[in-house]
């Protein structure tokens, strides 16, 4: 998609294509377009991170709260945003043994038993046994440090988000 | 609702009762659960308003800007939240003559031609005759002065969207 395409978009089109890109936070992508015109792409990438690290503490917390469990109830319920059913799918956790699932339900309530808030990962960037161990081995951080390390993922995700609108849409224009 | 029934709520539940207290941004529902325990409901509505206003100013456009167009599209096409769709409806809004409705939406347009985010105004707190009269009067307002009009009429949302959840919640402890 060239960066033309995007600084011509009216705010309704920009937060419909760009609203999801962090999960569930329309807010950001809504509030990005007032820095329209962007130089590229990148910028806008940028924006969004840069939006993200000028919130409080509390502000970051609530973005992780917004994000779903992995392989959780809203997995079973069909009620994940297609972004996250896609990258919960990719990273096999649609697929999970019951042990697995179990072990995956058990460590999500101890991590939000500990931070407040839900454990976040990119999971296209990993795999069912990665993220066990990540589970296993996070909930052990201060909470400070791990509030960091989910707000990291986070930006991950986004950046991938991107580059899939990116993708569809250079897609889209070659047919 | 009992503010101790508030502060049991896991942060799943708070956003669900919460998450559009302000309208498509559970993300500050979501970071007012950190603040917890409330010592009161009017605590919880301060959280609102003070989170609001402590964001840059393109964060209180990104918030208006997840708000519909008031008699708009989404109206139209079915797609707005339970809750703006009872408000509408309490403004008269849903029964609109052809005339009204295309001068609702010339000035909607036109007020987000000017400023870059549409119009919100509390719609229970008014009529279609004042909203129309307040759409072609603050179309003439200051950039700054009408963002900050427009968040002031969020604030007021806010507040009737919470006293709405506490008094479900009493009757419901009535049944």
């Amino acid at each position: 998609m060239d960066v033309q395409v995007v600084n011509c978009m009216t705010c309704e089109e920009f937060v419909r294509v760009f609203g999801n890109v962090v999960e569930r936070c329309p807010l950001i992508a809504a509030a990005l377009w007032s820095r329209r015109p962007f130089s590229s792409t990148l910028e806008l990438e940028n924006g969004f991170n840069e939006f993200i690290d000028s919130l409080s503490i509390e502000g970051k917390e609530g973005i992780l709260r917004c994000h779903p469990d992995l392989a959780g109830r809203e997995l079973l319920a069909g009620t994940l945003t297609v972004e996250s059913r896609g990258e919960q799918g990719q990273a096999g956790l649609t697929s999970l043994s019951s042990a697995d699932a179990l072990r995956m339900n058990q460590l999500n309530s101890q991590y939000k038993e500990q931070f407040g808030f839900p454990f976040v990962i990119c999971a296209r960037m990993s795999d069912k046994d990665r993220i066990l161990q990540q589970l296993e081995s996070r909930v052990r951080n201060q909470q400070l440090q791990e509030l960091q390390c989910d707000i990291e993922e986070v930006k991950s995700i986004c950046r991938l988000r991107l580059q899939d609108i990116y993708n569809r849409a250079a897609k889209s224009t070659k047919l």
